[in-house]
């Protein structure tokens, strides 16, 4: 069998395919014997094989030339896969604890080896639908965060380490293309793929794409999305794109990486959470009021925030004198300005957070992709509700994101558009 | 003679090497008697040759691998003359009446062979210097700059379209670093480059090195000039990159052409007149004070930008159903909506100009490279107070310049830094 052209794997050919490539191979102990396969994509594009042999183990993830949720008639590069394998690959060098090894990377094929995270690793989202609190989640976060984003910015490289990198990562194109679609663009017009919680959204769903004020809030977002290059960013850093357990957390699925700005992949986290948050009330029963996850949740968006601000200007001091030449040191070392420098730059980058992860939040309830946190709601009316809760604060954030100086600004925010929290206190 | 590697040109070799170039020996009818071969490079960073024959006439350009004005000392990247060449035939492209037209370009070389100018054709600055009145200036430089920075950005591009040309682009990154240096870093520190009228201007110069609050607004200019990918812009717009006549505009030296802001083009343009407008008190005399002069200056610098921003909308809304991805119709087509965006956009457009504006201003004052404007004022004292008069101005445009809600008040304010304005009203 051939692999010197691109064809879809199947588990007879995957397994042909892991003994032609020693990288592969070598992970199962050059054993084929006993080996089990499982297809486990369930995101929106790439079919994802866990392969588990008696002395070893790996994941072969392939990136097919359209849209997996969708089908052909959704054609997507595959060269995503070079880009996911080269932003796992940077991304692990500044943050190795909470990004899986890459073992190999073929573009002919658009197939990535890399390591299974074995159970009991789950994606967070399906943590937060059950309710498991991670109590390292905020710490491991804000450590990859700041961590990766730090380190591909202007305050660590020169010029001209960026702007290759920046040239390089322009190839990505056919997926920015695709966020720009789904995130800044079809939930504020009429499309086929759009779907809400029908017909309890409806007036919701139209309200806002008569929204003005948002939509110019929108539109400046959307144009510092594809203009601004300010650091290699995961591009999709939701709750379905990390696997935790209690003691770990790895970021996967970074295929939507590009130089972006920073506040995009914060934002997407946060977002995510705000989301969760907002869903727990769909899954309150008479056992558990999910009261007490709430408080979890909040003070998880909370200690991200403020823990990713500590950790991003600990590196920035630590390198203040070093390569980057966003704030060249014979120009801004002097302390008091060193720290107003800061402050701003913390300030722009949390309105951009919030103002991403709302946009976000809310292509996540009237756009084409939904989340699990919701959809599991059963009860459509309750489900509904929580949606239209999270969508008004959406709204609120993205229109307001200058006025907040500070997360537990947020916290209150979130907590006030709640009718059950206000109760509860 | 070989030309299949890289060698400086001098008289004797230029007439091989046009003999050696079909398209640039046709241009002098095929016949090289009676050459005139002037040498009359004046800028920072290259060697122009003119050549006119019995036949026709060209300019050859060609670009060292240093900066020419330094010496070899100061290495720069002779690809500059790639990106000089290629940014000629796209802005010419969209303006053709204002950007000479290209007839060969030679890598190897780093060799461009261009339209030459023709007399009266001038360089603008010397126009300014000597007091003449250009009464198609404000009109072709706006239609210029609207043209060349509309089709550019993503209100005319795709994605898919823009994020090819920013990473071509990216490969211009020496000349990037230049401007990071003489226009954002040097002037805010000291630096053996950093010349100024001494000593009349030594408590300015040390003054702009403390300014907290202005190096904080410096650092967010230079930020956006290294990030944001808006559009094609010239990169080096100020009076001397520009020939005239009363006729005639012809936008030259683009070698630092990249995607940047638009208010970098716009802000070089524009900061540039205020500087000549500040000098005119020192080119006064008895027999003319300049007053009326000054007076079209100002009525240029008004013009301009609402003759740019008239054109730019009209551009924007000629096209507003076309292939740019920036504002879709789907979203942005009801008529208030989309008046309030454009609305929004040319102001930050504008105050984008007056920041970058600015910042050219002062490096032209405290940096290493000076302007004709000012340093052809002999009387040092009354040179410095020239200066210091443009340098006050620059520093409040650069920490007001969200305050300002149109060029209007920014005529107004740079007549009231001007005592003899005052006096004159």
């Amino acid at each position: 069998m051939s692999f010197s052209e691109f064809r879809p794997l199947n588990d007879n050919s995957l397994v042909e395919y892991i003994r032609s490539v020693p990288s592969l191979f070598s992970k199962l102990g050059n054993k084929l014997d006993n080996l089990t396969i499982k297809e486990v994509g369930d995101g929106n594009l790439n079919f994802v094989y866990i392969v588990v042999g008696s002395a070893g183990s790996l994941v072969v993830k392939q990136a097919p030339p359209y849209v997996r949720s969708v089908g052909e008639s959704w054609p997507m590069t595959k060269e995503r896969a070079y880009f996911e394998a080269a932003s796992l690959k940077e991304h692990g060098r500044w943050c190795p604890d909470h990004v899986p090894e890459v073992y190999h990377f073929d573009p002919t094929m658009s197939v990535i080896g890399m390591r299974y995270l074995e159970p009991p690793h789950i994606i967070l989202r399906k943590g937060l639908v059950a309710g498991i609190e991670y109590p390292l989640l905020s710490e491991h976060m804000s450590e990859y965060m700041a961590n990766t984003l730090f380190h591909t910015s202007l305050l660590y490289h020169s010029t001209t380490d960026h702007k290759r990198a920046v040239a390089e990562y322009c190839g990505n194109v056919g997926i920015c293309r695709l966020t720009e679609q789904v995130v800044f663009s079809d939930p504020y017009k009429v499309s086929q793929y759009n779907r809400w919680t029908s017909p309890f959204l409806d007036h919701d769903a139209e309200a806002l794409r008569e929204d003005n004020a948002l939509k110019i809030e929108v539109a400046e977002l959307k144009s510092k999305f594809c203009e601004r290059a300010q650091a290699l960013i995961h591009g999709d850093l939701h709750t379905s794109s990390i696997m935790v357990t209690r003691e770990s957390t790895q970021v996967i699925d970074s295929e939507f990486a590009f130089y972006g700005p920073m506040g995009y992949d914060v934002g997407a986290f946060l977002g995510n959470l705000i989301l969760a948050y907002f869903a727990q009330d769909g899954h309150a029963n008479a056992s558990n009021d999910r009261r007490k996850y709430k408080e979890w949740i909040l003070k998880t968006i909370e200690e991200t925030w403020n823990l990713f601000q500590k950790k991003f200007i600990g590196l920035w001091d630590k390198n203040k004198d070093g390569s980057g030449e966003a704030y060249l040191a014979a120009i801004y070392n002097n302390p008091e300005l060193h720290k107003l420098i800061q402050t701003k730059y913390m300030e722009d980058l949390l309105n951009d957070t919030l103002g991403f992860g709302a946009a976000k939040m809310i292509r996540r309830i009237v756009g084409v992709a939904h989340v699990e946190d919701f959809e599991s709601i059963a009860d459509v009316a309750k489900r509904a509700n929580c949606e239209r809760r999270a969508l008004h604060l959406a709204k609120l954030l993205i229109k307001e994101r200058t006025a907040f100086k500070s997360i537990s600004q947020v916290v209150s925010a979130i907590q006030s558009t709640d009718p059950s929290s206000k109760v509860g206190r």
